[in-house]
């Protein structure tokens, strides 16, 4: 199932939907409150076509891992790390599919990095691997955008892929979807950068959410990033970023000046 | 003004007051709502000591500085950083004052950090230094736990300074005071060790906020940490740490087993 999160223009306040339908027939459905804790379907239904629709999450913690693809982590000068590099992108950095991101003025070398992330349906804490299963909601496409510059310069990550609009995230939450081995592209202006599968992650989904959870409690609608694999590159403003993860959808973004 | 969050036996329900009066007639007074753009008062008082606190702000996010009291830098063989190192502590590792905190399992080195805490008042960006006091709502006391060995072996410092229970923060935000030359004095079990004065802060108050904004806008409730005075140390279970801000008050934390 798709579950998006959407505003209409009769209606400024963020709802969550389940997508029926494909193409020209497309339709949402509105829920009554958040999905994770079941679907109560209204039958108040509009267009996909008709909507606006929202980072399908309003997580209260975006946690993610770095170099966690070999060819990635080789393409930067880096090592594959023997320990997990995990950091944090705050909520103020969510943006939705299909946003512009004005391009920075504290970078010179803003970065597209496509990235399958994981959504968490139920609070937990110290979750074996094996576990994992039961506290993931489902997935979607994000890009973990960087100010590559700033990143390098700064040590800690905070600034450099904390900052407003570098975490797109959507175009909604695929729940029914097999992660290891999903096909994931980006292109910038249609042309390919990105070509990879999620089946070369170093450590995998279940391994990702397992580790953080180890530090910290996860939430209901709490994201875990894993990580991009090889072609990252340099954004201009007016570029169109589009990623895709193969089973889930497309995420766009503009960058603007 | 004292600002409080809290619940009462009758209430299960957090709500925001002001506390009134000192001493045995300090009596909290019930806001409608959250304090940032207004208070308004209720008139619905209960005594301070039948209140349970809880943190006074629900932050969506805790952003702090490393290494912002040269002396502190010094004592665990860092330099003193060119460029502010900044990092994120999730919403799931604040917890009030007087609060338990489980020596964590991940760590055999967990330390204290006494902290003056920011706490924003406005929605703001891209804040000049100058103009940072007309964003700040008031300070309170923070605890930056910290697992040191996960902190120093996993480079982010995510997990080492973002588990569950690795910020308290209380216990009220004192609305006027001049945060530029506090005492702060930290003890462990009755034992003083730490004891510097915030007029030490490489970066003080209104250079740390600017810093950030920047780079990410800043919500009402969100929390900026100014880094820690020298006198770190580790803790043991069964501690009791006491952080004291002149002005301010004091933070009380309790390690368990």
């Amino acid at each position: 199932m798709r579950i998006v999160r959407y505003t209409t223009a009769g209606n400024g306040e963020p709802a969550y939907g389940v997508v029926d339908g494909d193409g020209d027939a497309a339709a949402v459905d509105r829920l009554e409150g958040a999905p994770y804790d079941g679907l109560r379907r209204t039958g108040d239904r509009t267009p996909l076509a008709e909507v606006t629709l929202l980072a399908p999450v309003d997580p209260s913690k975006v946690v993610a891992f770095g170099r966690n693809y070999a060819e990635h982590a080789k393409e930067l000068g880096n090592e594959v790390p023997e320990i997990p590099i995990v950091f944090l992108k705050p909520s103020t950095s969510v943006i939705g599919p299909g946003a512009e991101v004005a391009y920075p003025a504290l970078t010179s070398d803003l970065h597209y990095e496509g990235e399958l992330a994981v959504v968490i349906g139920r609070r937990c804490k110290a979750v074996d691997a094996a576990d994992v299963p039961g506290v993931v909601f489902g997935y979607t496409v994000a890009n973990d955008l960087t100010m590559r510059d700033i990143q390098k310069s700064e040590g800690q990550w905070t600034r450099g892929k904390g900052f407003d609009g570098a975490c797109p995230l959507g175009p909604w939450v695929e729940t029914e979807i097999d992660p290891s081995a999903l096909s994931l592209r980006s292109t910038v202006n249609g042309e390919l950068r990105q070509d990879g599968t999620t089946a070369d992650m170093l450590r995998d989904v279940a391994e990702c959410v397992s580790w953080v959870s180890q530090a910290m409690t996860l939430l209901p609608g709490d994201v875990v990033l894993t990580g991009t694999p090889a072609g990252v590159g340099s954004l201009q403003r007016g570029d169109d970023i589009e990623v895709t993860i193969e089973g889930i959808g497309t995420l766009a973004t503009r960058i603007t000046g």
